[in-house]
């Protein structure tokens, strides 16, 4: 077991109708006026809006409305938001929506307080300093509501990078289940997959770990599994919901790869790509990129794969676990190739570019070159 | 799902020699003078007293000696500790040693912002204010480095109560493996029935619960029982040690119980009264009552008890997990009748008595009455 700091000092409020405690919260926090970010239109017309305004209205907290933010969210609609922060002299920043939103809110926290461009921050500066970030979460899928992770998109170079810092990590995320029930089957099948993802990347790169974090792991795998199977079928199923939604926040909070030793990320970087060129969503992304690498990667890590068939399909080889979790993601209507994604098989020079410089970025250049990407990209074929 | 709120804002450092940055964590939270907590001469004999205090010094925090914690330890003993650190003006505590010394250092640290007696904290009175606590761990066993409990026994009264505050978690807590591989075969056994029991208690009393808590629940079972069989043949095996000292931290830290319905503590009651009137290491007096609960309780929540058999021990049938749990506690020499501990039958009535006013405390009254616990510990005879 490695080395490893834990701390992850977010304060999870989770149940029915908690969005309508999100004004004390933030009132408690001290903060008076908010940068209340969202998307499109859907949180107004489910009422969703109205209520969190109210929550603010009633512990007077004042807010700046900042909707518009895509999924896949993008660098110059983020710094419209810094600049919106900036004129309206606000003390925090209110995510209310899926990863995106809360992504582009996190970014716009750390751009607020910053003197030049916010993308410096996504291309190796360290993060000194944030607006506090609070979370309403809509859709259950990025674990951005319980960790220092945010992505955007610079549609100009089509990069799509992160920050990681402990400064944005949310200090409150509301998680009302109920909200995520009207989420469409489609989403609700990429936010499994990307749960999925989160956790299977230390699973199987990390050079050194215990069985402990293997079994949280496997947990959340199963548990991830059972519960989209019933909200495929019944959508609106709370219990179900609830228990997803839970899930995919553990599984990216800090707790799976902690004391896991030189673990990376690949799946995600060679999916960054294929959202930032052809703005796929996310876990329809993975879904295509995981088997590919799975098949590439089997080799250099057999026994891994071997335990991940056997716990979770209760399967034997290293090939069964790889092959029933692709069929199980086609189950749930999930593309895993890359035509099922719209993505041209003559584009792989391209994308395994992009990605190569993502790699390099991460420090897995090593093993991660345009060739290697463009080997895993073409068992997507 | 039931509605939950899961703030566990500890920071945990983990790895070797971690102790070194103890001076520098508490430099960073502002802490300029520190009440020193520990127990017997044991870190003063390992040397981890001198590292400690060197790391205190070279990050200019001041300190005041407070030796001489029990296991279990006692108010009288908690109240000098209190009026130590007024008379010193500590503006912190840190707890070097095991549960109980972190327990009673949590305790100073609300007794050191009270204007009255720190027993009131134990009966009922919220507590309002406290010292920041860190620690550093050298017994891996009650999860006090990640919590906010903190149990004391009232020698003259022989209540063994508890305080529950967020105040009292850790700001930071060192996790050093290394340092529990001098713990001796019999208080590791024991560190091992308390993290179980940590964890069934929630599992086979909750109302309602979701299988991802039930598989977090069983993964650390699992852990702590491998880890240990590894421990009791090789102390000094340094991942054994550390996949332990991890798993026995997640065992309370408030995962397992997040989105429980109605769950109880009715084995550390119990367990409460023995160590109260009798001294008895905390994890003894619990594998002494474990057993017997769970064969009292089996037939209130049958269904529990068959998962438990299946996916702890690959076993069929209610009973037969509890009794492979009972005969591994044998298998590590932990005490499994209250013989074993050197209770006298002969005291059954007035043990469950001291224990009815626990559970009148802890609001079970209702199940637990002094004849039901009666009739429990008559299963331990």
């Amino acid at each position: 077991m490695f080395d490893f700091v834990f701390h992850n000092p977010t304060k999870i409020v989770f149940g029915r109708g908690q969005e309508q405690s999100i004004g004390l919260e933030l009132k408690q926090a001290g903060v008076k006026k908010v940068l209340f970010v969202h998307g499109r239109n859907s949180i107004k017309r489910s009422g969703l809006f109205d209520r969190v305004a109210a929550s603010l209205k009633e512990s007077g907290v004042r807010y700046v409305e900042f909707g518009g933010v895509d999924s896949n969210p993008v660098l110059s609609h983020t710094r419209q938001g810094v600049k919106r922060a900036k004129q309206e002299g606000v003390d925090g920043v209110l995510a209310v929506g899926g990863g995106s939103v809360l992504d582009e809110g996190k970014a716009i926290a750390v751009g607020a307080k910053a003197a030049d461009d916010v993308w410096h921050y996504f291309t190796g500066r360290k993060v000194t300093e944030a607006l506090p970030v609070f979370t309403v979460l809509t859709l259950a899928a990025t674990g951005s509501e319980m960790n220092g992770n945010a992505v955007v998109t610079n549609e100009e170079t089509k990069q799509k990078y992160n920050i990681s810092s402990p400064l944005v990590y949310p200090r409150v995320s509301i998680l009302n289940p109920e909200l995520t029930c009207s989420v469409p089957p489609a989403y609700s099948a990429y936010g499994a997959v990307d749960a999925i993802a989160h956790v299977i990347e230390g699973y199987f790169t990390r050079k050194a770990g215990t069985h402990l974090q293997d079994r949280l792991v496997e947990s959340i795998i199963k548990t991830v599994m059972e519960t989209t199977e019933v909200i495929m079928r019944e959508p609106g199923n709370y219990e179900a919901r609830a228990e997803f939604m839970w899930g995919a926040t553990l599984a990216l909070n800090g707790l799976t790869t902690a004391g896991l030793k030189e673990y990376s990320f690949p799946n995600h970087m060679i999916e960054h790509s294929l959202s930032a060129i052809y703005n796929i969503a996310h876990g329809a992304g993975l879904a295509i990129v995981m088997p590919a690498w799975m098949k590439w990667y089997c080799r250099k890590n057999p026994s891994r794969f071997e335990r991940f068939a056997r716990e979770v399909f209760g399967l034997e080889g290293s090939m069964a676990g790889i092959e029933a979790l692709e069929k199980w993601f086609v189950s749930i209507q999930a593309p895993v190739r890359l035509r099922d994604g719209g993505i041209p098989a003559g584009d792989i020079e391209m994308i395994a570019e992009n990605g190569a410089a993502l790699a390099t970025l991460w420090g897995i250049s090593d093993m991660y070159r345009k060739e290697e990407i463009a080997d895993i990209l073409r068992l997507a074929v």
